[in-house]
């Protein structure tokens, strides 16, 4: 046992001895590290990556399978499948630990989607200082030498102890006032209370005695489809709890413009009963919260919702109507704040919810949650921000250059409808997919190894990727005619071919599983809209997909997608994958942001005047733009280098192609730089047209 | 006709030509000058004296009558009885009338209470400047070229045409916003509305068109008796209509105490019952006002309310039960904002009502707006003033000198109450009361030369007054019992000797209307109190009467009061009348101030902290004070020149005697003039104890 080696995994840290010659994917498996793997360590699939952080100089050589699906890119970053490497017989010592030590980091793409969605909860990594906040103080009692009100009595201590001016005594907290200073009294007999005072201006309650541990908030992210709320405690930050439900405004019309017109065509009435209902929805969640973390909802101090412009209106009953109708100018942008009793919501009676600030029509409150959380516009980063849902909504922008934003119509693939066996991320959902290049074999993985029973997005993404690689599919996304009745997999279906993933004796359903020729469709229509948007953007703020320092992947979906497969499918421009960020319910984090901070809520209600909205319709680029991304991966692959040197590895390009690309791209950057030289000419005056 | 002269009455500049000879008071009541007059012509009451202005070089001589009831000061002020002086037969030519001119200026001391009474009534005289404000604005409509929430389009408006900045959007703004400005278009087809802002922060509520026009806010004066409204054209300061009632409350206690003690034996349950029913009660005066003017009260965009501290308490639904309580502080003392809905009053829906601060628990709302309406302490003079009631509030301060304050309980009298035929100013109240100190003849006159029916307040102070000249009491407030059998208006009565002011055979009612030894007793108490209130004001600011450049006398009672007999009595020190200055309801003035102008509410809220409680219970001079100030006028007649002067020619005093008390006067300027000068030394520091 002296030749063990330590086996280190990051970011989750988890570590232990083994033998030289153990299989890497076997170690990692038998102390729960959360690996992808779909072939089930045959090698074809590729999607058990591991980056050698340390200690792997004794490694063994790169396999055949490495080299055929990895980059060069790839593996100049010492990437690995788990399963093609063995433990070594050597490795350095680690001085403190006392073992030699082989350290791996599992890079987000490698991770299943389950420990993904995780990161809802995560607590937020900001100062916390919420608006609202909780002020101990004591107080002389009164005397006939000392007959000031308990008003003034409060204020002089509040501004000597802690700075605060100008204070605003609410009717509500006047009420509160004269029994909660009395109501505890220190040993000297003095009296001591608690004012809970909101953005330093109001004082909303007063409390006897010292209630500061007692504060909490809650945020919620109000989506067309799905509402999920997270308890907070104030002084911390921590995420004491979550829940979430379906929107119920789902019966009035399961998409936005659905539920809109419902308010247009019967008025009133329908603006009261979508407010009524997403309120009480709220309320629900909020209690559920509650009750799992043990807290009584009358300690919430603060709410902090965002959700896109439909759904702020629709929840603070402001008139929805001409957001669904042309030019769809939101009635309100900016953030405002409801007292929660006017609203009927859960929490202390006299405290407020705050709804943050939306840049346009299409364009909301969870995306300024997603540019605050991607710090996107503040960061001197060139961020790309996608917010991937039925409308999937795109933000570029860094500090110097400022930066835009435009909504793209993605539709409701990603979401698993009008898929033939779409489903959502449950048990049984097939999540990944493998399709070996050369032997065309499939493989796939189920959320919880369950029997197949039907698709979620990730493989839905995944499939045309592996079938683009695998010959199955061409370029535009018909899949190959010539394989009907060559390849198992390949039938023909009522409406085209399928491509059947799982057949019905392997499945937990009666049936084959398959994707479709139109799933590809759908998919392909909602990606091409995606880049479009990508591309415009890129576009009009002068820079190229290479000067992006990071694409920030946003939404519960976006978090499923492997960035690899949107790589290779073009969801969005190439850039290398370690520039994708998966940040999972960014909306969610913003709000939590709101919550438990006031600069981050300065910072919402700066969002709008900072990213300017591109209307996509009439930008005239737009149209070319969306024939050329209808294209796997798009029109031009001297854009996606490293998909092109995946494609000419499984041989679906030949080396002279891909040479031709590479010079394209060569020169398209000369192109680009005079043309940006040219402009900023322009800019400055110093060339006329 | 043509040596007939022009004679003109100031300040209401009614005239008519007259012949000469004839008798002044006769022109005057020809044609409707307010003036009063209890004897009817023959020269004993002294009520209706006028000021010479000009052209009364050729009057006829002082009669008897005016050189025995004026003092020398009043005869150098060319003083006359209109029913003494006679038209003269030349007067100097007025160029622009070409007429001979004799012009007579009625002191507000000779007016009858009704007229003083209207100035209740009467227009706010500041700037106009309400912290409510409409602004009318017009936007271009939305294109897709120009997508800008319907909020920012109409911000950047109100920023651009009204330096507006910063607004908060009220989410009851933002329910009317999209259907406001799309409901009024221009003829080039822009998007017009108006946006009623609160203090230039918070818009409020949004209308399509210009609305500028409709623009109304209500002040209220909550008396523990009387409650009184004022509906005001916010664009003017007009007052529209007015109306009144009395106290609701009343029902739940007399008094304030025990409207307060009803608080404290039934809890939150009685808060809630007296302020519904005093909701109720500025509602129902709000709607009379609103009929009165034929104005919607939706049109009323503000409302201002003063009232005492326990009116404060009791409006605002704030626990009452400390300022019953030793040492009695305020809970709140600040001004408060509520809004309308939320207290279900009358008015715009997203209105709100700010009831004015107050300095403690004795001083309130009402002597604020009285310091704010009389300019005490912000002015250069120095003044005194006394809001009088049951609770007397007096105030005294100067810009240079600061300020202080002081409550003193009066007690019901003032109010007619406890008092054997008390009455308020109605028709048939015995309003003036004439006791000639010769004759010992009564005279007096009621309120619509109606037959008598009781006795109101202004009366219940002059009879001591001329009591006192005519001998009929002495000093110490004792009817002389030596006149009982000798004058036919004495009698016995059960408790005590009793003054007849009518017989029951000219009376209205089935019986004498007597003043008893009791009712001169509880005057007694009450001006003892109010004096001493401003003796120790005046002694811990280090003045003296002769310093004061004002008595501001408030109070709807206050105006009924004649100032010359409440100086014959001592309800407050001796000033020249001209000093005096009665404002009525001057705390229902400062509630209209605070509504049409945001500089008054600022100074309202600065007036606590300028003027400083001076609690009278613990002040060491109190009780001699107060015994001093027992007696008719004062135990120290030097202290009275002008009133001892009137009793020296009354024969109630000798010359010795009077000569006495004025040299002690300037023996005493001397050592007070020391005594500062020493205080100012210790306190520069330049002399040690």
């Amino acid at each position: 046992m002296t030749g063990q080696i330590e086996v280190v995994f990051q970011p989750s840290g988890r570590r232990r001895m083994a033998d030289p010659g153990e299989n890497v994917l076997d170690v990692a498996r038998s102390i729960g590290v959360d690996l992808a793997s779909v072939c089930g360590g045959k090698g074809t699939c590729g999607k058990c990556r591991v980056a050698v952080i340390s200690g792997g100089e004794k490694l063994n050589e790169l396999t055949e399978y490495e080299l055929k699906k990895m980059t060069d890119r790839d593996i100049k970053k010492d990437y690995r499948f788990a399963c093609q490497i063995l433990v070594p017989t050597d490795a350095p010592l680690d001085a403190k630990s006392g073992h030699k030590r082989l350290v791996l980091k599992i890079p987000e793409e490698s991770k299943t989607g389950e420990q993904r969605l995780q990161t809802e909860g995560r607590d937020v990594p900001i100062e916390i200082n919420p608006i609202v906040k909780k002020y101990y103080f004591e107080v002389k009692k009164a005397t006939l030498h000392d007959l000031v009100s308990d008003e003034l009595r409060m204020l002089a201590e509040l501004e000597k102890k802690y700075g605060l001016k100008d204070l605003v005594l609410t009717i509500e907290a006047a009420y509160q006032l004269p029994a909660a200073i009395r109501g505890a009294k220190t040993e000297d007999d003095m009296w001591t209370a608690t004012a809970v005072v909101w953005n330093d201006q109001e004082i909303i309650a007063i409390e006897p005695g010292d209630t500061k541990d007692q504060f909490y908030g809650f945020a919620v992210d109000i989506g067309s489809t799905k509402v999920a709320g997270f308890l907070l405690d104030l002084n911390t930050g921590e995420v004491k709890s979550l829940a979430a439900i379906m929107n119920p405004q789902i019966p009035y019309g399961e998409d936005i413009m659905s539920r809109i017109t419902f308010t247009i065509q019967r008025g009133e009435e329908a603006q009261e009963i979508l407010h009524k209902v997403i309120v009480e929805g709220v309320n629900e969640i909020c209690q559920k919260a509650c009750d799992q973390a043990g807290i009584n909802p009358e300690l919430i101090y603060d709410w902090s919702l965002v959700g896109n412009t439909a759904m702020s209106h629709l929840f603070l009953k402001v008139l929805a109507k001409y957001v669904a109708l042309a030019p769809y100018p939101p009635a309100v942008s900016r953030g405002i704040n409801v007292r929660l009793k006017d609203f009927g919501m859960l929490g202390h009676p006299n405290a407020k919810a705050y709804f943050s600030s939306c840049i346009g029509g299409f364009v909301g409150a969870d995306n300024v949650a997603v540019v605050l959380a991607s710090d996107l516009g503040v960061s001197d980063e060139l961020i790309l921000a996608l917010d991937i849902g039925t409308n999937t909504e795109i933000d570029l922008g860094s500090k110097e250059l400022g930066a835009m934003c435009c909504s793209t119509a993605s539709g409701p693939a990603f979401e698993g409808m009008q898929i033939a066996h779409g489903m959502r991320a449950a048990t049984g959902a097939i999540e990944r997919i493998s399709v070996d290049p050369f032997t065309q074999e499939v493989d796939y993985k189920t959320i919880g190894d369950a029997p197949p029973v039907g698709i979620c997005g990730s493989a839905l993404v995944e499939a045309p990727s592996e079938f683009l690689k695998a010959g199955i599919m061409n370029f535009k996304g018909k899949i190959d005619k010539e394989l009907l009745g060559k390849h198992k997999h390949v039938k023909q279906g009522e409406k085209g071919l399928e491509f059947i993933i799982a057949f019905k004796e392997e499945a937990g359903i009666d049936t084959d599983i398959w994707i479709s020729q139109n799933d590809i469709r759908q998919l392909q229509l909602a990606k091409a809209a995606m880049h479009t948007g990508c591309s415009v953007l890129l576009h009009r703020m002068n820079v190229t997909e290479e000067d992006l320092d990071a694409i920030v992947v946003a939404g519960a979906f976006g978090n499923f997608i492997q960035p690899e497969a949107a790589r290779t499918v073009g969801m969005y421009p190439e850039t290398p994958l370690e520039k994708i960020r998966l940040v999972g319910n960014a909306a969610g984090t913003g709000a939590r942001m709101n919550l438990v901070s006031r600069e981050s809520r300065q910072r919402s209600e700066n969002i709008p005047v900072i990213v300017k909205y591109h209307e996509l319709a009439i930008d005239p680029m737009f149209l070319t733009e969306y024939a050329n991304s209808m294209l796997f991966p798009y029109s031009d692959l001297s854009r996606y280098p490293e998909t092109s040197e995946l494609l000419l590895k499984a041989g679906r390009i030949t080396e002279d192609q891909y040479n031709k690309f590479m010079e394209e791209r060569e020169k398209r950057a000369l192109v680009f730089d005079s043309r940006v030289d040219t402009q900023i000419a322009y800019e400055k005056g110093e060339k006329k047209d």
